[in-house]
């Protein structure tokens, strides 16, 4: 007889841990709750807030291969966190208030205890955001994927007033652009990251958990004027601050005018060119905004313990 | 010089789709569109229709591993079809309509062929669901998936009135349990199936894209009193009507209300006991309604194309 198990899908596994992410995702709010296939998130709070109009803003995105590192090394719990920062920082760069998050975690074979990890550095991840855990979900792939691999998929909604977005739309011939910095590589570029570590351990430093902003900005939105954000994530700096920016104007950014962190040069060392780290990395910045009012923005981060710098202006194309 | 490229990721290939994707998408609706870093989905003309308490209803799935039989045979457009049909389903079963999806589309190297194949089929089935897909993400992870392989994750939010929402507190002793007619075995237990057909090729009936029900149920209910509605995914009919009952109700399901699909025999003459069967596979019954009002829902989905029957009643347990 053929059975599912046999077939790399352990079923009572899955079920035994439905009751752990319930706890984990109820540490990040509750109210709506589960409604059996879908999860809740009422809107009445949101909307009592007086947005002219409202709109949901919605991300997707994967850990990328940076998982591979942290799964290597144990960091299951920094898998999870990933999956959010990804997100998260995506829909905070239209002046999103991010609302709810969904996971999902693709295993070769479901292994309960890091499944658990993970999903508890989703759910503290969910509470830096300031967003909820609504949703999860684990997909057992025997066969499509390496033996032992894992990936963390995520999705994050939030919402914007229409008339208040951020975007190139509000971008101004003047406008200062500031870096915010990175915390590490982020999640963005481990592919070439793993080929130059070849069979080597990763050090410490590759395994850094993304840093989470959003709350950060739509704190400092609120006492200072922001016209957009650029998540810098695969394309680097140039890629991304480009994407903030209106047709007719461009970003002239200054790639001295912050520390660049030890990892380029060990990236460096290790046969990496400057163009492609340009191309690939964030070198330190791991957000980008575009403001009328940089010193404002730069102490406020700074209260809130961000590093920050003035990296550039926007200047006629 | 190592570069990204070399390390597995074809970037230039994924820029070139994200044109391709923006045409399909815009095919599913248009009005906020992209705001860069995260898909808009205005709210406005939602909340004109009156909702007392919404709330949004979210879910994330991946197709699983009847994507690899898809992309063997070619029906990539399939692969993304199902990507939807697994959450806009899971999230009508509160009442809720679906209003956007976002897809991540996670490949072990970059076709662009392949993708714009999946992309369109996701368009099409958010199209058949009456939602918008307002974003998406490939993902190149060269290393983690096996050779050739990708799978699509999704998720879907929507749209409820808390004060109407289905669930099993409406459902009442005596209501009728109405099963739909399923499309195929949709998109569960593929890893059993795969398992079944060996290094056998798959036949067609194995390869049917997965029924899309939202649009239907709502339009039903629309007219007739529906309490609760259950998607038949993993766990089978027993598993998931369950799940739409409460604690002091249970279905009583009569297993010989409605034809078995041929695929069910072919099944049992490879080995798959009838228990595994039950437990696994929706045996031709891909979603399940409980209503007061069984022969007006029935009438209804006869109206709208669907085969539907009484398949069972609930009672005190």
């Amino acid at each position: 007889m053929s059975s599912y198990r046999d077939a790399g899908v352990d079923q009572d596994a899955a079920d035994a841990l439905i009751a752990t992410y319930a706890e984990l995702a109820a540490k990040t709010g509750t109210g709506g709750d589960a409604a059996g296939f879908a999860g809740l998130l009422p809107l009445d709070e949101v909307l009592r807030r007086g947005y002219k109009r409202p709109a949901l803003a919605a991300s997707t995105d994967t850990v990328g291969t940076k998982i591979d590192l942290l799964r290597r090394t144990g960091h299951h719990r920094t898998a999870g966190w990933d999956s959010v920062a990804m997100n998260v920082d995506d829909v905070v760069c239209c002046g999103a208030e991010p609302l709810l998050f969904v996971d999902c975690i693709a295993t070769e074979r479901l292994d309960p205890d890091e499944a658990t990890e993970i999903v508890t550095g989703v759910a503290e991840a969910c509470i830096e955001a300031g967003c909820r855990l609504v949703g999860g979900e684990t997909a057992q792939l025997p066969g499509l994927l390496t033996h032992g691999s894992y990936e963390v998929m995520g999705a994050c909604v939030g919402v914007v007033d229409l008339d208040q977005a951020w975007g190139p739309h509000r971008v101004r011939d003047g406008d200062t652009i500031v870096g915010l910095a990175a915390s590490g590589l982020h999640s963005n570029g481990y592919s070439l990251v793993r080929r130059v570590l070849g069979d080597d351990q990763p050090p410490d430093f590759v395994l850094t958990p993304t840093a989470i902003y959003a709350r950060k900005l739509l704190a400092v939105a609120a006492d200072v004027e922001v016209h957009a954000a650029a998540h810098v994530t695969g394309g680097g700096i140039p890629g991304n601050a480009g994407r903030a920016v209106p047709d007719g104007l461009e970003p002239d950014l200054d790639f001295q005018a912050w520390p660049r962190p030890a990892v380029y040069d060990w990236l460096g060392d290790r046969g990496v060119s400057e163009l492609e780290m340009l191309a690939t990395f964030n070198l330190g910045v791991g957000m980008i905004l575009i403001t009328p009012a940089a010193g404002d923005v730069i102490a406020r981060l700074t209260d809130l313990g961000v590093d920050a710098w003035v990296i550039g202006q926007v200047t006629a194309s």
